[in-house]
């Protein structure tokens, strides 16, 4: 086992939603690397990655951003900020362009593959998921933040998740509009202040047997 | 760093949807423990926990959420199968239940934290997504799902996610439709049969700028 259960389970311990960072402490270059190599490993319904991360570093933006979230500092203190964006909607031509790309990676030809793309625009294009594209891709994106999240976590990195935020101020002011994607979530990752009070708090989790039943 | 920035990486790069696992191997009682506090210590949206998470272990539930699933072998063949259930509906009650249950757990009287409790209130009972609590909850649901399958991945355990289920049939075969929980995903966990040739098959991700962006 790379991890041991107890660090694992201690790392999920030590984790929770940050309130204050410490806006002097930046992840460095090479960490900062493995949590992006991270997200973009993240699984998705078919390997579709219906999603777009956007890192916003620029100081000027997070300023913006901060004003569409309930002025939460954490948009601009932490060391870096993600945001989470995911497909409004999909065409045949999206699956074609990934199954093209999954053969060339794959080294097969196409036609080896039609029984996968028609299964996925069966469902996607034709089904009655079509009808809920958006949402089904931002289930996917949730799976990436809660990926990001338990990445950062055994890495000894702080996180923020950030529900509290105008998703439609966020597209203007990252000019996602003219994109074929819109934000759905975001993500402050960085180090937690020694101030934050919020470290201490006791966790609160239901009892397990309240959610959580095993049918033997 | 109780885990290694290339330990992670090497990690994620193993974990693939799993096709065929081997029957034999099952996750130790301790591995299996911990995995549970795991998905329990999952983040969610203030706190609420809006889920409930089914450790399918009868062989004969098995076989009927199997029919269920496209008849994928993973349901029956992998160690322990969860099915994640996800709350359809929120009223004042359960919040105020969760309010009671944090103040008691954190020793601090509940009126301390009536600003919290009319947030979550405001925003879920009142506000505007009141209309989509279960959409709500889904997606807290992915992000144990994410949260679940890096923790498995960082201990050497395998996954499928299961999105190709039918959820109502789901609800029927585990009792669900009395409860206010309602089947959205699932997730076969366990070990990978040495013969599933889709563990060698190369990890398809989009280039890196394609779906990454930093705004700088």
């Amino acid at each position: 086992m790379p991890l041991s259960t107890s660090e694992l389970l201690h790392q999920l311990q030590w984790r929770y939603a940050v309130k204050k960072f410490d806006s002097t402490r930046k992840i460095s270059a090479t960490n900062w690397q493995v949590l992006e190599d991270a997200l973009v490993l993240t699984p998705s319904s078919y390997g579709l990655q219906p999603w777009q991360f956007l890192m916003v570093q620029n100081l000027g933006l997070r300023q913006k951003l901060k004003s569409a979230s309930w002025n939460q500092a954490q948009v601009e203190d932490c060391s870096h900020f993600v945001v989470f964006a995911a497909l409004q909607s999909l065409d045949e031509a999206y699956i074609d362009r990934f199954a093209d790309y999954t053969a060339s990676v794959r080294h097969v030809p196409v036609e080896k593959i039609q029984g996968y793309i028609q299964m996925m625009k069966g469902d996607l294009i034709k089904g009655p998921r079509s009808r809920e594209i958006h949402e089904w891709a931002t289930r996917q994106a949730y799976i990436a933040l809660g990926n990001l999240m338990t990445s950062a976590a055994v890495l000894g990195i702080d996180t923020c998740p950030m529900e509290g935020i105008e998703p439609v101020k966020y597209d203007e002011i990252l000019q996602l509009n003219t994109t074929p994607y819109r934000t759905v979530v975001a993500c402050a990752v960085g180090y937690r202040h020694a101030d934050d009070a919020y470290a201490k708090a006791a966790k609160v989790r239901f009892p397990k047997d309240q959610i959580l039943r095993t049918l033997s």
